[in-house]
């Protein structure tokens, strides 16, 4: 493809030779002839200074630097990504189900959904125009996919999950087991019956081997765009807003509302029925044990140390409340401030 | 149903109109005509105050303050429960093996069982009466189901385990795989056969692509009663007491004991080879690292900071050995205490 | 089997009866006649004194107190994995592939292999010599699995990916799904095609459950020997340096680097983007969050207290700025030592 035909498709402005051919995406490192390549980070201004790629996306700034012919726009990493799907298309899926799927009679399956093999389609089940069901998928009576939807292989959509448009699902995911619900009675658990779903809306990326609950009563919501990543937990009623992204093996408990637009890093625990509100950030390994209120970025994960000094610190934290009172008598013998517990 | 016949089925006391028809359950603060609802947590007793149930399954207290005919029971929350169970049952799977199971000639299926497509049963498995095996779940050779176990869909047992009767597995549990047992010799692992097996008892429930490994010489054991939640990862050889409870994302090391009716939080790490008392409830996010001789609760989780706070708390901990070093710097210079290290 | 060939085949020194049987291992506690044990930790010494097997495992120490005959080794753990991997084999696998799995009509695999029922083996796969692939296994196109690969049952491989002679993958695993990796534009993200794959080297063991995600240009790769636990999670582009051990539920976020040799307990979390050096060992629930570069142990965990002891301790540490200050203040008014924020 020119270099000029990719800059009319994505809107960008061109610098440089019109008629360069780009075959394929590669980092700036190791870019060579025939490959396209991008700086989104400044950090690495220095891999662009020396890069041999045919041309480099890049933005204003980097346009300055850039020593071969560039593709100039706002979202350098966007426009990357648009290019690379489009030089590196994904294999297209015949129509059809595969003869090996079971396919209940009475489930609607559109003719141009593909279909894979060992697949189960449940009873009363919906498969969108263009869906992909890769192998071994199963999709339980009265679930319903959107168009475009693709289940890349072995993902479990449980009874009445539905999913939207153009949603992508990476394999092992569960969507919509039971929730976690048990009533105590005498010392032992009775399970309290799940009868909510589980609805994800357009645009939604779900990782390999995500669970996302179904709701005790009432549904398990995820908004439009939301992106997840790996092995992340959704307890059931939990309610994700638009355009939030999780990094992996984060765990959500039951009924927490998490806003739109939202950054959650990896393998952060977030505690059952509170409300986050948009625009927070919370970075990796925290605990968010209490509702928020206002946007900005959260933390509580501890760096690590070499493990002798680290036995010291935990050594003196548990210490800290006997710190804490000879500092405040240490003052006292001083005069003052006076100082109450509160303070300390 | 009438309220009069839910009130002698679950010996309820009942209070108002017997003749009232219930045919759902709903949350207090959406049910309408035909619903019943519950209050078992006193904070929600605005909602009970307000609620246009048609009924209400509640404590001696809350019957006082119910603006609706109620059934009064002292365990609101179980009651309920099994009233949901009652009204919403789960539909029923039809006995038989699905024509696209493969079956080993030597398994021994209940002719009540009922064996979804794509399952695969292995060499002398045993299925228990009424068993329902959902779809794409793999028994392996020796295995053993108690009646009236229920796998939801694409659940893997691996050879020679066993589980109790009314086990409920959801999808992607892997119950059975190698535990992780590598000798080291020479810079590199040997791997040490996993001999053992894992015994499952009656009334457990496991969620969502949770797994549990075979012991390594001697099997790795579930107490009756037990509920796990999903993606939580137990050990070889750990034995759980009936009763116990875990939250998501808990990572049990092996060999570990944990005692009966505990509560264990989500995302709580164990460290193997300890034992934890009976009764012990850990909160989320904590690690044990020791054994646990005394019930009650435990914690280590930090909850959340706004990031720049944080990251001074992170400074001046890391820098606490100091801290501790002129404190005492500065009671000596006050003529005492004398202290001991091991005092701060 | 005669403790004597057990001797030759092992090269250990033989101490006792050669014509002695050994049928089965079993661990020093309740070995009984037949069985052979052994003794790694010195912890079990008081076992060894009482044991009634039919033999024992040690070293040159242990030898001097074993009341039994005993095989004499430098690593006694390694060579009864050995031992037990000799009399307890596994089933073995017939060569063939069952009907009920679904075969390309191009991939070529190795008539000695076996490809279990309900498997998909793709366009291109190819499956190496006398490789057993577990029931309802997913190859897909142009994965390549060397000789002696062993698919427990139920694992993915994407397309593309590829696994070195003797490597073993148990259930639920998927190797190869798509990284996470998304271009922010206009409050949306825009996903990055995931272009690379994953590379395995031979002889990599990974665990129930384990994701490892391709890279999104350029390869994700796992060394040869590492092992990997259950419901681990690698991101795209990570390298993991060769017999690196990591436990369960542990995270490693997208293009760090990780040495040879090194051990990661279960829970850690490591940032992406990180290098750590060869030989680095990692304490259970430690969060790393910068690179390290010399060998030995790290931390951050934090180790359980009863819940009240720790809600003090908490308090106190997001109090901890506000004692540095006071501190200071103490010494400013005792005449010194003059100190720096940066001290304390």
């Amino acid at each position: 493809m020119k270099l000029a035909e990719l800059a009319v498709r994505f809107g960008c402005e061109l610098r440089g030779d019109p008629d360069i051919d780009v075959i394929a995406v590669a980092p700036l490192a190791s870019a060579g002839a025939g490959a396209i390549s991008f700086l989104a980070n400044p950090r690495y201004r220095s891999q662009l200074l020396q890069t041999r790629a045919a041309a480099v996306i890049v933005d204003a700034a980097g346009a300055e630097d850039c020593p071969v012919p560039a593709l100039v726009t706002q979202h350098p990493h966007a426009c990357f990504a648009r290019v690379a799907a489009l030089l590196h298309p994904e294999p297209v899926a015949a129509p059809g189900c595969h003869p090996s799927a079971v396919v209940a009679a009475d489930a609607v399956v559109d003719p141009s959904a593909h279909i894979g093999p060992q697949c189960v389609i449940g009873a009363g089940a919906r498969i969108g125009e263009r869906a992909v069901i890769g192998p071994a998928c199963i999709i339980e009576p009265g679930a319903e996919l959107g168009a475009d939807v693709q289940l890349v292989a072995r993902v479990t959509v449980c009874r009445g999950v539905s999913l939207g448009a153009r949603c992508v699902v990476q394999p092992g995911a569960v969507l919509g087991a039971d929730g976690f619900g048990y009533a105590p009675e005498h010392g032992r658990w009775v399970k309290v019956p799940q009868l909510g779903s589980v609805r994800i809306g357009a645009d939604v990326e779900i990782g390999a081997n995500t669970t996302i609950d179904r709701g005790a009563m009432g549904d398990t919501v995820i908004g439009e765009g939301v992106k997840l990543d790996n092995q992340i937990q959704i307890g059931h009623n939990v309610v994700i807003g638009a355009h939030t992204a999780m990094a992996a093996c984060v765990g959500v408990s039951g009924s927490t509302k998490i806003g739109q637009r939202c950054q959650i890093g990896g393998a952060v625990g977030i505690v059952g029925h509170l409300t986050i509100c948009d625009d927070v950030v919370v970075t990796g390994f925290t605990m968010v044990s209490s509702s928020i209120a206002t946007p900005g970025v959260y933390s509580s994960g501890l760096p690590a140390s070499g493990a002798a000094e680290w036995r010291r610190i935990v050594g003196r934290l548990r210490r800290i409340d006997a710190m804490a009172n000879r500092l405040r008598a240490v003052e006292r013998r001083l005069g003052g401030p006076g100082t109450t517990d509160d303070d300390l």
